[in-house]
């Protein structure tokens, strides 16, 4: 799968996002490393801080199925994450991110959207 | 399926949380309407306050399964949710909550977690 | 201070929320045991899950100022605190918390909103 | 005031920290572009994806004092911050932000510390 097929899977998943209050749409893809698609879109909640971005519903759905840090090749997402999600992103040592960019594809590794990160574990 | 039995899932994909930084892990597990069981676990971030908690794991993979407020008849969970938690169950106007106290399963609905809550659609 | 009191001043703080995406304005006051009134306004963010409503705002600068769990007699707040606020007021042991519910001040006590709420410390 | 003494500052704020459940105290201060120093600490929660950054209790106290984005020359934090408190360094337009890495105080602009960031504003 290229990185603009894994970008289509994430345009296509938008559609499912639950947000009634932004009206924003997100969606995200992945691929794991064993050759699985999965999916995530953004989850909005009345109380606007306790919503949840496609990144996060992406990772924290992969690790429902059983991955974790090191088993995601490339996350493709249909718009430049948010820091929080690039925390995500950097946690879960995701190999390349892919999303538009003044009308364009770009691709980033974790360390060049989250410079000067820090590491717990 | 059994509230026991839902619970029983909530328990078994605990295993699976994301939770190096507090060791502690919670799962939960949603019967939708249609008779599917979904499960979620916490997935927790070097940055504590970026983590989401199982049950929001849960309603957003059911999100991203196409399910939406409404669809879901119970939700089982290993620990009596957070506050956070109970405002995503009642936004998705879950039927019932089921959770471990003093020992015994409880059932509780949402109105019942989230007292005084207001609506905004 | 009245409670009626302490709510207005709630409503005059409101005026300073940064709010610019759902152009919705809470604003929330603390009185303390020793007598001090601190102000909180919700402040939230271009990313939306990354937004701080205004109890948290309120408590996290009293953290701030010096006061902890069990220095709090009273919150107002111009609306019903969502859960994960009332998770917070929880947690400071606020005495009791005041909002507007059917025209009307309501107080009602933590356990009131978060019932089978658990410890951790 | 220099940049060094502003981070002395967010050392000794830290010391105020409420983080019972990581015990990682965090603290911050700011520099406003009219000559205040603020300052703001890491608050935990039971629920750990309810606890506020110092970065974001620093800002968000900035904002119930009257600041707002563009009103804020300098950020100084103990440690690098996380993804989340980027996106609201950026939000609040920052001028510059001053942590210490391997040994040495580093200064970042916002859009080092965010790159590939958006505006919604």
């Amino acid at each position: 799968m290229t990185d603009t097929e894994l970008y289509e899977r994430a345009v296509a998943a938008a559609a499912r996002a639950y947000a009634p209050y932004s009206k924003y749409h997100v969606g995200a893809a992945a691929l794991t490393h064993d050759g699985k698609v999965l999916e995530g879109v953004n989850v909005e909640n009345a109380a606007y801080p306790l919503g949840v971005c496609a990144e996060r519903t992406l990772l924290s759905g992969a690790v429902v199925a059983g991955y974790g840090p090191g088993d995601i090749e490339a996350v493709a997402i249909t718009a430049s994450p948010c820091g929080g999600c690039r925390q995500w992103l950097y946690e879960f040592k995701v190999g390349r991110v892919v999303f538009p960019s003044a009308g364009d594809l770009v691709v980033r590794t974790t360390a060049e959207l989250l410079p000067d990160a820090w590491d717990d574990l």
